[in-house]
């Protein structure tokens, strides 16, 4: 087995830089001091986001090729959160000596895969020794004439929008934290007791939290359908949305009912974690308020779905991959105190969503 | 005294922000998913680069503001390499819970400081908690419609050039690693007992490993005056001088008798550290040779002084900051052997210059 301390960095990047993508917005790729990248209407969009070991993934669940993808997807979902389309990205990669080569070149073909349907190219990086694993992505993006879409532009009346899966990652955590679901994932579905191959359905929510599938065109079209305001959903659906209203200075007001799809993917996972984590009587197991708590948490407050929440004037025509799920109303104007309303209201109720809540400090 | 756990990544950006520079090349900057940076020729250079705690600082040595002065030092010196100006930057940083405040305050200081010469703005970043100190830079660069120098295209009969200090910041690592000089600094420099100010000499060794100061300008100027190649020096002179050789097909043999002036300046520190490591005869000291060996391995071999290395077409009036070191000649021209002779020679020789290279592997 060909640990990373066996080769030079030289020779790992002989392995890696085959596998990496060269992008159509790609001038100049790796092997200079730097690369050179096209930005064809004079600006670019940049974010950079880190993911270090034991905080954001976990070595043991996510392989080498997990974490590639993820690093790719929560960085990529940043530029469509603008309304750009992704052009490029360059990685610095730690790795301990003892990383089997298999985890680098892993990641590398994660990495691709994760730019693959954006035509991003991966332009360049830097590779150290240290003592876990860490990896730091820059991405670039282009916003082909439009305006960047910022969270400072709701304004009252706006439908709020959202596209991608919510609360799957959640979930799919969970599963594994219950040892519910094991990984590798099986390539095959199995069948469990009651005869319903519920399994596969808690595989592709796993599979939601190790390799993050955000709707990056949905951001481009919601940039040319002239969407007020966009961010990537990755802290949970009511903290990114508080960011919002505090930015744009609104108040914005969730559907209760809003998910329904969801939540009906979430169901099975959720009262299998809801029974394996103690919730309920000790005698009868976890109630039907027990597994809507979880599902609402999983909905409402999970993280790393890296869907994206959008609001759109009224009227507005939902682009492909949009569903409304929410209004935009003037801040604090159903409040008759001194203080200002809550940001966020669900039902137009602030956040008391019953059991589970406790749990979640907004 | 303030730790970072006892602050919340809000709370910890709240103090990091003001400090840093907006930079004129900003149109978004930090706050939103990403930010958005002027490209005013249609196109950007963009480089990253890593540092690891223990790997690449000490932070017993380094201090918060020294890493940060580092790492945009050896970023931007890679944007200067493509002829480019520096426009923006963004960072990763991967701080334990224990660091106090003050480093990252430092740091966002020296990131500050060592962008201030060139209006580039720290646009954008990331923080998390880790092991241990990490700091990842990606950098952002401007042609000005130039095209970029690459590392390819120095041809026969091409003058090799230098700016910046050279063997420097080898000489401050090892007046820091023998105790010669202790930081944190003094401000005034101190008398020693042959009474000729060697210590102030001393200290900018050292500051030049602590925080280089790469010739950014220089960068530019070469690019705006023609050069065929251009890299930033920073594993060593020969050894970087071999990547230009070998990517442009030629050999580069540079003056036996070039760098008069970085040799002056390290020699009063070359004699300290070959006394101090114990080389010579055990009963006089180190001799000439000892001296001239180390002296030699510090222009020739040492790293992370961050200079610039650039070819010039013959007859070129090399810009303000730029020093002739050598030429450029077909590779294998004077070798009538099977193999193609080294790539790079130093007075035609091949690298045998006397006491200390046998410690150099090129």
């Amino acid at each position: 087995m060909t640990r990373v301390r066996d080769l030079s960095e030289e020779q790992i990047l002989e392995r890696i830089v085959p596998l990496l993508p060269r992008g159509s917005a790609t001038l100049l790729g790796p092997g200079d001091d730097a690369a050179v990248l096209a930005a064809p209407d004079g600006r670019f969009v940049v974010s950079t986001d880190v993911l270090v070991e034991d905080r954001h993934f976990r070595a043991r669940w996510s392989t080498g090729y997990d974490v590639g993808r993820r690093a790719a997807a929560q960085n990529l979902a940043d530029i469509a959160a603008m309304g750009a389309r992704p052009t490029g990205l360059v990685t610095s990669l730690v790795v301990p000596g003892d990383t089997e080569l298999d985890w680098v070149t892993g990641f590398a073909r994660g990495l691709a895969d994760g730019c693959a349907s954006t035509g991003a190219g991966a332009v360049g990086g830097d590779l150290s020794g240290g003592p876990c694993l860490v990896v730091s992505i820059t991405v670039h993006g282009d916003l082909e004439g439009r305006s960047p879409v910022l969270r400072s532009g709701a304004r009252p009346g706006d439908v709020v929008a959202h596209a991608g899966v919510r609360g799957w990652s959640a979930a799919g955590l969970a599963l594994l934290e219950t040892g519910l679901v094991r990984v590798p994932l099986s390539s095959a579905p199995l069948e469990v007791t009651d005869g319903v191959l519920l399994e596969d359905e808690w595989e592709r929510l796993v599979t939601a939290y190790l390799r993050p599938d955000p709707p990056l065109a949905a951001g481009v079209l919601a940039g040319q359908a002239g969407a007020t305001s966009m961010l990537d959903l990755s802290d949970g659906l009511l903290r990114d949305a508080g960011r919002v209203a505090r930015a744009s200075g609104v108040r914005i007001d969730l559907d209760a009912g809003a998910f329904a799809k969801d939540r009906e993917v979430l169901r099975s996972a959720a009262r299998a974690v809801a029974a394996a984590t103690g919730l309920g009587d000790p005698g009868w197991g976890p109630g039907n308020a027990d597994i809507d708590g979880l599902v609402g948490r999983w909905i409402w407050a999970g993280g790393e779905d890296h869907g994206l929440l959008a609001t759109f004037p009224a009227g507005t025509r939902l682009p492909a991959g949009w569903t409304a799920v929410g209004q935009v109303h003037a801040a604090g104007q159903e409040d008759d105190g001194g203080e200002a309303g809550p940001a966020v209201t669900i039902g137009g109720e602030a956040l008391d969503v019953g059991p589970g809540w406790d749990h979640f400090r907004a």
